[in-house]
C-alpha cells in the first residue's frame, strides 16, 4: 500500500477522485459496431477510445479483454487503447483481462507482455497453478486472481468441498489473501451471481479489491452484490460492466448511449450503499 | 475419433507415421538466440522455423508457447511459424500452448484466435472455470486441459483433497474424461515430476492423450514417466521438451544440435517401452 504507483494505491486514489466503483470492460466485437465504423481498419481502437473518452470521468478503472483483440489480430490496437488511457486518463486504473496462468519462466514472459508492452496496473490470473506461478506477475504489477466466476458451470470445480469443509473458491481466496499478497498487490474476481458467495469471500479477504463481473449483460443483482462485496469502509469493489455499456446503442450515438448507461450503473452502485 | 481431421485422429496418425512421442515445444527467447540471428527483425520466426525443419521427422507434434511470442510483439511471427508447420509438415500435430480459460462468450473469441488465426489442432486450457467454458473451444478443435502441472507450487491447489478423498487434479481428469469429451477431442497436461501421479491420471482417463512437459530442462524422470503415462497400447503420450532442445547449442550450429537432442529424447522415450 506504500507504493503510490502500485495497484492498490492507484485504485484507492481512483475511487477517491471519481467517487465511482464502476469499471468499464472493453470487449470489442466488430459485429456489433455502429455503421459509422464500417470498413475502418482501426475500427476496434476507434470504438474503444470513443467509449473510454465518453466514460472516463465516471469510472475508477477500464478493463480491456484480451481475446476480443487477439481474435481479430488487433494486438496493435490494444496497445493503442492502453496507451491512450495512460496518456489521457492517467488516474484511471488499467486492468488487462487475460486470465493468464503458466509456470514461472513462462509467467515472466506473460508479465512482461502485460506490464511492459501494454503498461497496465493489474492483470487477471488463473489460480490453478498456485503461488509460485503468480510471483513473476507480482514482481512487476498487480494481480487479480479468479476466485468464483459467473459462468453457469463455475461451481463444477470452484464449489467442490475440500478437506476442511469449505468450497475450493474460499481456499483460493485465502491462498491469495495470505500468500500471494506477500509478493505484491492482489485482488480477486468474484462473479455477481451470488451475494452469499461474495460475502463469504469478503470475510476471508477483508482488505483485497474485488472485481465483480456479471453486472448487466450477465444479469447479477447489483444492489445485493455491492453490499456484500465492499470492504468495511465501503470500498475496494470494482463493479465491472461491459456489453451493456458498450452496446447500449447500435447507432452512431453509441458513445453517448454508453455514457448514459455508465452513469446509471455508477449511480445504482453508489445508491446501494445508501 | 471418426473425424480424420480431428485432434485425436491426427495425433494417432502422427504417432504411427513418425514412430515418435516427442513434442518439441517452441519457447523462443531472443536472449538465448545464436549470434547469426542478431538484429534480424524476424529472428523469432527464423529461429523457430530452423528448429522445426531440423526436427520435424522426429516428432509427432510441435507446441508453440504463446507468451514467448506475445512478450515480444511477435504474434505475426507466431502466425508465420504455424503456417509454415501446416504447409511443410502437414502431418505433424500443432498445439498452441496458451493455457486459455474464460467464460463462454469470451472463450469463443479465444477459440477463434487458436483455430482460425493460428490454425492449430489443439490448445491448452485451464480447467478452473468448468465444462461450459471449454465447450466453445471443443466446437472448433482439440482441448488439452491442465491437470497436474510441473511447477514447484503445483500441489498447492491441485493436490487439495476433495470430499471423496481424492486430490483435485484427479477430479479434473475425471471431469475432462467424462464430460468434456462429450463435446470433442480432449487431452490432459500432466507434469513429468511424479510417475505415481501420472499413473493415477492414466487410470482415470485411460484413453486420453497426455501431454507430458517437464522432460529435460525441468528435470523429470523420462523412463518412469513414459511407462506410467502411455495408454494400454503404449500410445497417446506426448513427451514435450522445449529448452533442452531449442538451446542445445548457443552457436550457429543450433539447429543441428537441436536435432541431436531431439533424436536422443525420442529414442530414450521409445526405449522406455522396451
Amino acid at each position: 500500500m506504500n507504493d503510490p504507483s502500485g495497484f492498490h494505491a492507484r485504485l484507492a486514489a481512483a475511487h477517491e477522485r471519481s467517487g465511482s466503483m464502476l469499471c468499464v470492460g472493453l470487449d470489442p466485437d466488430p459485429a456489433r459496431f455502429p455503421t459509422v465504423l464500417d470498413g475502418a481498419p482501426d475500427a476496434i481502437a476507434r470504438f474503444c477510445i470513443a467509449i473510454v473518452d465518453a466514460t472516463a470521468d465516471l469510472v475508477c478503472a477500464f478493463k480491456p479483454q484480451f481475446a476480443h483483440f487477439a481474435a481479430h489480430r488487433a494486438e496493435d490496437q490494444l496497445e493503442r487503447v492502453c496507451h491512450h488511457i495512460r496518456a489521457r486518463h492517467p488516474d484511471v486504473v488499467l486492468v488487462l483481462d487475460g486470465k493468464r496462468g503458466d509456470i514461472g519462466s513462462t509467467a515472466a514472459f506473460y508479465a512482461r507482455e502485460a506490464f511492459g508492452r501494454y503498461g497496465v496496473d493489474a492483470v487477471t490470473v488463473n489460480p490453478y497453478l498456485g503461488t509460485d506461478a503468480a510471483v513473476p506477475f507480482l514482481e512487476l504489477g498487480g494481480v487479480i486472481a479468479l476466485c468464483r466466476t459467473s459462468n453457469p458451470g463455475a461451481g463444477e470445480l470452484q464449489d467442490l468441498t475440500v478437506a476442511d469443509g469449505r468450497p475450493l473458491y474460499l481456499h483460493v481466496a485465502e491462498m491469495v489473501a495470505e500468500r500471494w499478497t506477500r509478493h505484491g498487490d492482489c485482488g480477486l474476481v468474484v462473479g455477481a451471481t451470488s451475494p452469499t458467495e461474495l460475502a463469504g469471500v469478503r470475510s476471508v479477504a477483508p482488505d483485497l479489491p474485488i472485481l465483480l463481473p456479471g453486472v448487466g449483460a450477465q444479469g447479477g443483482d447489483l444492489e445485493a452484490s455491492v453490499r456484500a462485496g465492499v470492504d468495511g469502509d465501503g470500498r475496494n469493489l470494482l463493479v465491472s460492466s461491459s456489453r451493456q455499456i458498450l452496446y447500449a446503442s447500435s447507432g452512431d450515438d453509441f458513445a453517448d448511449a454508453a455514457r448514459a448507461v455508465a452513469l446509471a450503473t455508477r449511480d445504482a452502485a453508489n445508491a446501494a450503499l445508501g
